[in-house]
């Protein structure tokens, strides 16, 4: 237990509730802020992609017990299922012995994780409005509208989960010395939707993460606990197959027919969802520092917003949470070191998720279509499975593991040389379980 | 002449003064707005680095006409001179036949462009802060301070010609699809001085731009018309060799002492002028787009900051408003392609000075005291002036002509390729101006 502090959790999103129930159950008083009214009285909104949970994500949730409680509203996916355009169906499993993600719906978690904080003493205001914050004194200022009446809430820590679009990351960007980045990419996204069979069954197989692989876009699902999937189409803004081009139903229709047949049977409301639902924009941020003083502190996407094809937005903010409280055992009330501490242990970590979240997009929308890929992932898991101490392929390093992602990224990179070679050989697609393969791999690895 | 406008210039620094003028001669109404008092009516402050105009400064000066009236208050430099920690002194020519760039004190040339654009009929409005802007409108909200009232001033256009912390950006950087990043270097600088003779001539050779070269710091010094030199220390912010160690009298002065014995007779007031100036940052800012629809639009700073190491901050914003008036002569009254087109040509020019800028440091602080270095200079120059056709030196295309920046990185390191191979050459020191170092270059251009 620290000494007790008055602190403020700006945004009540998954980070800043988990946060806020991390700080609690070490006796401070914790107050949450959202802009927004309470998730839990409102309806979801039709733009989010469904979230995985992962090892980092269940980590986090595990030290405060609250893994079981979670559980309980997730779907494991043990596996891609790739449909291609010809109607073939290929799976390629995540890990082994049933190593599997946990689908979950954004609203069904958050709500959730809400009632657990609320439980547990955390405050909530919802509906108020953060504008800014005076960084040396920890100070909140409130108010209707931007140009408007504020007011002070005076804490002795700020920490700042309030996402991609930060007010309190806005106020430490004013600062010297502050590095910066933002970068829209030029594929968006939309959420369509796969309801349930009227049996509450689901329509596809509910334990796969579904993707349709077409090069420069793809559409994929995941499962609701409902029998739905939540399904979200990435694509280009502009050029060919963008979403510039799907203006009028016809059109929308003949490129569903013609690049996603099968889903012609599972996705009834695809014209009405398609022009209800806006196309989402993606945004990949990166700062630093990400905290002021003993003061202020950013974490999740506030510190590190990243594209969402790894799946990792949500478990890379709670691993912050788990660094962050490592540093807290650590350093007890030295918040000083705490905070100093936490920023250079997550930066570099954060940065290489960025990466691989950004190289996933290609790995999903292209390679997974790709038969050399897919041998290559074949060989990595048969060579992984016979040398457990010698391989880890790199998508489990990053989700099945709490190796730094960083550590991960390196050591992806050096696995792909060695696989570069392999792929090389003549006739690898015959001979790809060989001893000679294995010798070669091993005398790489060397 | 188009169509007259009501424009709105942001910012009465270099970029927007000129901006300023060439619009007015279009036949525009032009009011530029400045936060700051008149420069015309206060001191220049002790924060400034000198600047250098070279090629395509003069050009953007000369098409309006005022080339001369700006030589008259700038000298020319056509070499480096490079003071060696053992009180050696080289030279290194900066190109071929007297080739020179300019030396001017920010202050003077600002104060003149001023008058020149007063003259012009361009409406000046000094200790007027602009907060923000409604871009769809043109709408600049002035006020005298961020958070009390603001009035609104409506216009045709707006320019934001307001520096590397442009507010007109900051708008702009708070819609979807804004690319934007900030760097602040690890090396910050000190400006220092090197006073007149009693005779009012200079105490060093005012056509030579000076260099301590020390590795990870440097010191520079150019002249100024009265006689006297602006330096500027550049070194890093912390560790070794740095503006953290230097907190007292006495380190200050044993380290000027060890690592710039030759400034002690040049540098009177060093301590006092230490101490009392500021150190000053530095940062590289790149953003994306440039413009909204055909109402405002981010010109020099405001769109691409760099670092001041390849001389090029003015030169590379003045070049803006050359490239921005071509397109007003080729698209007439049709804005809204002028504004696209001239962000489409400048953005990867600008994002390739911001490279070379960067890279510049390293040569100037590190290489130029390289032997090596020297040498191969000396062979590009000789090969250059055997072969005109064939070679011209990087730094020549970058400042003393009007190729396109991002072809001259280009060029300039494929060139640097063949230069390391020549330089591998056994023996080149003996060699390096032989027949067969020349057949061995014209071997690696084919």
């Amino acid at each position: 237990m620290q000494i007790p502090q008055k602190i403020a959790v700006v945004g009540s999103g998954l980070v800043g509730t988990l946060l806020a129930i991390y700080l609690k159950r070490q006796g401070h008083t914790v107050h949450v802020y959202d802009r927004s009214p309470d998730i839990r009285t409102v309806e979801f909104s039709g733009r989010s992609i469904n979230l995985v949970m992962s090892h980092r994500g269940w980590k986090a949730m595990s030290d405060v017990g609250l893994d079981d409680e979670i559980r309980k509203i997730g779907i494991p996916v043990d596996k891609r299922a790739i449909h291609l355009q010809d109607g073939k169906l290929n799976y390629q499993y995540y890990g082994k012995d049933g190593e599997a993600i946990f689908s979950l719906s954004r609203g069904v978690l958050n709500r959730r994780m809400i009632d657990l904080a609320e439980a547990e003493g955390v405050e909530f205001f919802f509906n108020h409005k953060i504008w800014d914050v005076t960084l040396a004194t920890a100070t909140l200022h409130i108010g209707e509208s931007e140009r408007g009446e504020w007011t002070e809430l005076h804490y002795d820590k700020v920490f700042g989960a309030d996402g991609a679009f930060s007010r309190i990351r806005h106020r430490m960007q004013r600062q010297s010395m502050f590095d910066y980045s933002q970068e829209f990419m030029k594929i968006g996204y939309k959420e369509l939707h796969i309801p349930a069979n009227p049996d509450g069954t689901h329509k596809i197989d509910q334990n796969s993460l579904h993707i349709w692989p077409r090069g420069n876009f793809m559409l994929m699902a995941l499962a609701n606990l409902d029998g739905s999937f939540t399904c979200t189409l990435f694509m280009p803004f502009e050029g060919e197959n963008s979403f510039e081009q799907l203006k009028d139903e016809a059109t929308l229709v003949d490129f569903f027919a013609h690049y996603f047949p099968d889903t012609a049977a599972v996705i009834p409301d695809l014209v009405e969802d398609f022009f209800k639902n806006p196309t989402s924009y993606l945004v990949m941020m990166k700062c630093f520092p990400w905290t002021f003083e003993d003061k202020v502190a950013l974490i999740g996407d506030a510190s590190h917003a990243i594209v969402p094809f790894y799946g990792h937005g949500m478990n890379a903010g709670f691993e912050d949470i788990t660094v962050l409280f490592e540093m807290i055992s650590k350093y007890g009330d030295d918040w000083k070191t705490i905070f100093s501490e936490y920023e250079q242990s997550r930066k570099p970590n954060a940065d290489a998720i960025a990466e691989l979240s950004r190289r996933n997009f290609i790995e999903m929308s292209t390679k997974t279509a790709d038969s050399n890929f897919l041998l290559q992932k074949k060989i990595e898991k048969w060579f992984s499975d016979k040398h457990p101490d010698k391989w880890m392929p790199l998508y489990s390093r990053v989700t099945f593991s709490l190796q730094p992602y960083s550590e991960a990224l390196a050591i992806g990179d050096f696995q792909n040389k060695i696989m570069e070679e392999v792929m090389q050989m003549p006739n690898i697609e015959e001979k790809w379980n060989s001893v000679e393969v294995e010798n070669k791999i091993i005398d790489l690895l060397k």
